[in-house]
Order: structure tokens, then sequence, then C-alpha cells
């Protein structure tokens, strides 16, 4: 089996940790099944980098410190490398230039165009462990780019998808995907498999577990992942197209987002067309709209209500100032006291019954539903940030506790 | 003009230095040069980086540390060119592989093979002052090679015989080569230029200014360098193929090597090739032999001393153990309380009165002479190291101060 493992900064913060690693990669390896292995910087690497830059130069270009940052996960590479042969296992490091990671040259948040896959078969075919650098890669005029967020997940992903291998495993500090935040609900229960679809519902809610460029990836290549602990040796979550224990769980998991702001616009003319104003602008200035609410028309004015991210409540603001039309509006409120909490579940789309039983949950503990919105395999409401995580053990209870 | 200039680990060690460092290179820039640099890594990062090695496992393989050694050199090449952008000038900054240094595969101590021009010159095409990672290459595999002890110096060196620059300018902590150490000998001078040659006997004798390696490059391609100081702005030493004042001044500098032992090897049978074999085995076992006297035979044996390096004097008292004919020699001592005195200059050569000048700057002064070994531009003596410091300065005093 050809097996393509993830560990990240903290997984390998110091030499204990990195020989932990070693041999969770030495027991894969000894098993019989091909290894590649792909490594972040360690712990604080990263952050005191991006320090050093900050004080030469606050507003280096995003080309240098992609230059600069690399150097951090060539270190853990390497090291890790040395571990795996202190062990007396055949291991190589390898950075992305060396396994043909070639990118677009978007400094700082390049997307992966492909791998030449020949260096990793030729190292796979002498039967070495290989490290990869994680998150980095080069553009057509061979500088160095770096993947944005998550990209060490994706970077595990898109090798896994190129050499076609049987397994990724995303090792980081939780065994798994679990169907709400375990130290905040009681009952919280570890899922043994999930769909890519509720995985990337779960991972825009703050489940925080895998990013989704890389589940999104995985999707779109049929790679079968595992998240699991480099701490402790139990299964993990797998993340794969269909979750064959999908008819005994209705949903898979419950998960609050607080970085909300709701943004009321009252008073708006009832004439078409303002809808698409307003958020055309939004669109223009780079701001994803979530749920959306819009009154009945009545007096000729109507209201319209909607969510964004809260860090974009600012910008939020400002693009507005953009809208004439909305000049003649009575109001517009931002408020950031609001939670959207969601229901994640594939089984929800032929069981009618689970808005409702949701909605009876948060009901019967009195708690007030300003928003809803509803998908194929989701379920959002927006309620008052106070009644969070009261909202979400009564949610969990009533689907896991029964 | 196209000028090269190299900056050491304690030149970059910190953010203020960096942008002294950076402020010499613009200046270089700003006066219409084009300019190349190549920089260590930052102070005690390779200390550090072999250190964190030495934790994951001490006898780690030369090619991981190859691969670890090098984002060294990355970290400070970028910060580097982020100081530079700061001032607002054009800068990028390029690793070994980016600039095609292929060397061979010797990890930890490779050889430079060639270095592709093609992104150096369109970088410089471009008016970009370019920061080159020194002391790195890459191998036919494209795997990470360092270049070994003087690895940033060579780099400069190649990279200016390749652009056939004007100058190689070479920024350390001390400002140009001396006629003797300046911390120690009264009245030491500063040389405006030196021969390859000189330059080449200084660095052997322990001068530790420019490492032999690059001399003998810059010999080779008749590179231009110049010794000077990161610190003060003050014209170095240059480093040519002729020094122009030669004529003036008979000897260029005083240097004395502690690192020396003496081996003596009294009452071998004075039979033919009996210096052969000693000194082939030598070679075998890669002992560099200098200074050899062989005494006269008398009563049918003779006796034989050399000097080593005093770091190699255990493997040649092991490696004496295999000259069978030894068996019968009396005695093999060895003697590290010694020091030897140099004094070099091309201009010696045609002046057969340096010799006899130096040993009456020693006899006068009660100093006795051990051995002798002489060439073109050198002339050593062998002396106790108690003597040592009077003796430098006494010939110091003769050729110097008159």
């Amino acid at each position: 089996m050809l097996v393509v493992q993830k560990f990240g900064g903290s997984s390998v913060a110091n030499a204990e940790r990195v020989r932990n690693v070693a041999s969770i990669i030495a027991d894969t390896y000894r098993a019989g099944n091909d290894v590649v292995v792909v490594v972040s910087a360690q712990g604080d690497t990263t952050d005191d980098l991006i320090e050093k830059a900050a004080e030469i130069n606050p507003r280096a270009s995003k080309r240098e410190l992609d230059m600069l940052m690399t150097a951090g996960e060539q270190m853990s590479a390497s090291l890790l490398a040395m571990a795996l042969k202190a062990m007396g296992l055949p291991a190589i490091s390898l950075l992305g230039w060396q396994i043909g990671m070639q990118t677009d040259s978007n400094y700082g948040n390049a997307r992966i165009k492909k791998i030449d896959s020949e260096r990793l078969n030729m190292e796979l075919s002498r039967r070495n462990i290989i490290i990869v650098a994680g998150f980095q890669g080069i553009n057509k005029y061979d500088d160095i780019t770096t993947l944005g967020r998550g990209g060490s997940d994706t970077t595990a992903v898109a090798i896994a998808a190129t050499l076609k291998a049987d397994l990724c495993q995303i090792f980081t500090d939780v065994d798994g995907v679990y169907t709400a935040d375990p130290r905040k609900v009681t009952g919280a229960k570890k899922l043994d498999v999930i769909t890519y679809d509720e995985m990337l519902e779960l991972a825009t809610l703050g489940a925080q577990v895998l990013h989704n460029r890389s589940v999104e990836m995985a999707k779109k290549y049929n790679v079968n992942m595992e998240v699991c602990s480099s701490l402790e040796r139990v299964p993990g979550t797998k993340v794969k197209e269909v979750a064959t224990t999908m008819e005994k769980m209705l949903i898979r998991g419950v998960a609050k987002d607080n970085n909300v702001a709701r943004v009321t616009i009252v008073g708006i003319a009832d004439v078409p067309g303002m809808a698409y104003k307003i958020f055309s602008v939004l669109s223009q200035a780079k701001i994803n709209v979530d749920i959306i609410l819009q009154s009945i028309g009545r007096d000729g004015s109507k209201d319209i209500v909607f969510t964004v991210s809260a860090d974009q409540k600012d910008e939020v603001v400002e693009a507005l100032k953009d809208v004439e039309c909305l000049q003649s509006a009575l109001e517009v409120n931002v408020d950031t006291d609001v939670t959207k909490l969601s229901i994640v579940g594939a089984g929800m789309e032929s069981h009618p019954g689970v808005a409702s039983q949701m909605f009876e949950a948060l009901f019967s503990n009195n708690i007030n539903i300003q928003m809803i919105a509803t998908s194929e395999i989701k379920i959002s409401v927006l309620i008052d940030k106070k009644d969070a995580d009261r909202a979400v053990q009564a949610v969990h209870d009533i689907f896991f506790d029964k």
C-alpha cells in the first residue's frame, strides 16, 4: 500500500516529537507500505521568521517572504529524515522544487498546477521513505512560492493524488473529527467516517481539523483521507466519497461559528435590482456573503439582512457607501453578537424531520432563531452569541444522546 | 563595473548589521555598478542547526546535513534582499540551484563544476541587485550540496569568474591583510596589495583572512579580489596577479602557525628507500607532511625529522606502526611545543639577503632555530613555542621598522 502521511508543526516541534513522528512513520513502513511524508515547519519557526522579516522590512515583498518561510520546512524535513536514519531506516528529504511542485506565481497563496512524479517514483522504487517539505512549490520562473493556509495538507493530498496513493493520513493534535467540539460538548462522539462534502461544511463552520482546500482537492481526485492523532495510536476519522455507515447517523456533526456579523439594511426602496446592486458591490470588494434574508416589500420599502465574516464587517460598511441607491435607506446595522449554529450530514436529505428536530431542541431551550439557511447536507441558524454553547449542547443531545 | 561582494555570517548577524550591509551594497549600486552579493548564514545559525541535528542524529548523513545547513543562507539572503527593498532598491535573492551552481556529489565539501550564468545575467540586465545564498550548490541528482570551509568566499569568486566581474570584494571583520597579526605585533601595517601566491602562503600560515580555495580559484581565473571591512568604510587589501608596489617591499608578512607537531625518528637503518617507505605510508593515511630534515647517515643509522599538523599527530604515530622496517628504530618522538614562523613575499626571490636578515633577527634575540624550509616566496623556521610571539615581533621589526 502507498501511504502519504502529513505532520503539522506542533507534531515536530522538538527533538522528542520528531522522534515520535519518526516512530509512527517507521511502523507504517515496516508494515510493508511505501511511505511519502509531508512535514510543516517546526513549532514556532514560521512565526519567528515572520518576526525577523518584520524587523527588517514590515512591507517585505511576498516573493522574498516565501523565500524566507520555506527555509522552515526545509529544516524540519531534513531533521525528520535524520531521525528515521537514526532508526536504521532509508529516508531522503526533498524540497518543493525537487519534486517538481509547480504552482502559479501567486506568492504567499499559490495554487498547485502539477507535480512531476519522476523523482518521487524513483525514490519509492528504491524503497526510500520520502520526506517532502510541505507548503512550498516553484513557479514557471523557478522562483519559490508558498501555498498559503493549509498548504501542507494540500501538498499531502496533491502528492497522494499524483501518485494514486491508497491513503492520505493527516496527523494533528486531535484524534479525529467529532460530532461536536469534545472540549465543550458533553457526549461528543468521534466519527469513524465522514464524506468530503460533510467535511467541507464542517471545516467552513470552524471545525478547524482540515483545511477546505485539501478536502476539495481530495474530493476532486478521490483521495482517501484520514484524520489521526500524532500523540495517540488510535484509529482516526476517514474522509471519503461515500460514508458507508451513513444510514445509521442522520447528521455527522454540530458546529458553531462565532466569527459572524449580521448586517441589516432597513428601509430600502422596494424596486427591482436593489439586491443585485448591493451584492455585486460586496462581491467586487471580495466579501463573502453567507446567509441572506429579504423581507417582503411593504409600504414601498423592504429590509435586507445578511451575514458576513466578522473580520470583514468594516469593509462591508465601507463598500455599502458606494451603493448609491442606498442613500435613502433608513438604517444600516451591524451586529456581531451572533453565532451561526449548523448541523451537517449527508443523511438529512432523505429525512425531512431533521430541521424540525433541530428547531424543537432550540425552542425547548428557549433559544430564539434569527435566520435560517439550508443546503442539501446542512442546516444553519443564526442565534444570539450568549446562547451559543447551550444551543450546541441541546442540538447535539437531540441527535446523539437519544 | 560589475562587482561581486561577499558578506560573512558576523556581518549579517542581526537586523542592524543586515541594514549596515545593505547600505554598503546600496552605495556600490548607486555609484552605477552592477552588483551581485553572496551572503553566509547569520551569526550562529549554522552552529544552532548543527546542534539540532546532533540532538536528533549524532551521525547524520552528510546529504541531510547539507539540506539542513543550506536553510541558513536561504534565510539570510532573503532578509538581505528585504533590507535593500526597504531602501527602495531592486533586489532579488537566489539559491544555489536557482543560479545553476553545479557541484560534484561530495556532500559537506563539494567542488564547483560550473555555474549557469543565464539567470544571473537576466537579473543583471533588469538592473536587479542579486543576493546569492553562499556555500551551497546542487549535484547531478538535483540534491543540495555544501562547499565546505570558506564556501561562501569560493561562491563569490566562482560567480566573479563566471560573470567576468571587475572586482570581487570579500567583506570581513578585519579591514585588510596585515604584515603581521595587528592585535599582537607592534607596528603591523595594512597592505594595499598582495599577490595570489603571497596570499596563499599567508592563508596556509594561519592568517585566516581568506580561505585558500577561494584564492586558488581567483588566481586560476584571474579574479581581482579585495579584502575589506564591513564595519569601517576604508580601502582594503587588493589581491591580484602582480602587486605593483612589489619593489618597495621585500616581504609582505610575518605569520606564525602553532598547529604544528615535530616528529623525530631516531636510529633508522641507513639503507636506500627508508624515506620513501615512511612518507608513502603517511601519504596513504592522508597526512600532509610539511618540513622534512634528514640527518647524514653515521654508524649505519640516520635520523629523520618532519613536521605535520598537530591535529594529526596521533594518526602519524598510528600510521608509522605499519612501517615494518622502523621496528628497529631506536625512538619516535612527537613534540608539539613548536611553532612555525614564516615570512612571505614575492620580492625575496631576487634578494638573497632576506633569509640572513631573518636569521639575524632571531639570533640577536637568542631564539634557536630547529628546522628551516624555503620556497621561492617563503622562508619558514621551526622554533620553540615559548619564543613564538617574541620571534614574530623581532622578525617583523627587522623588515618593517627600519
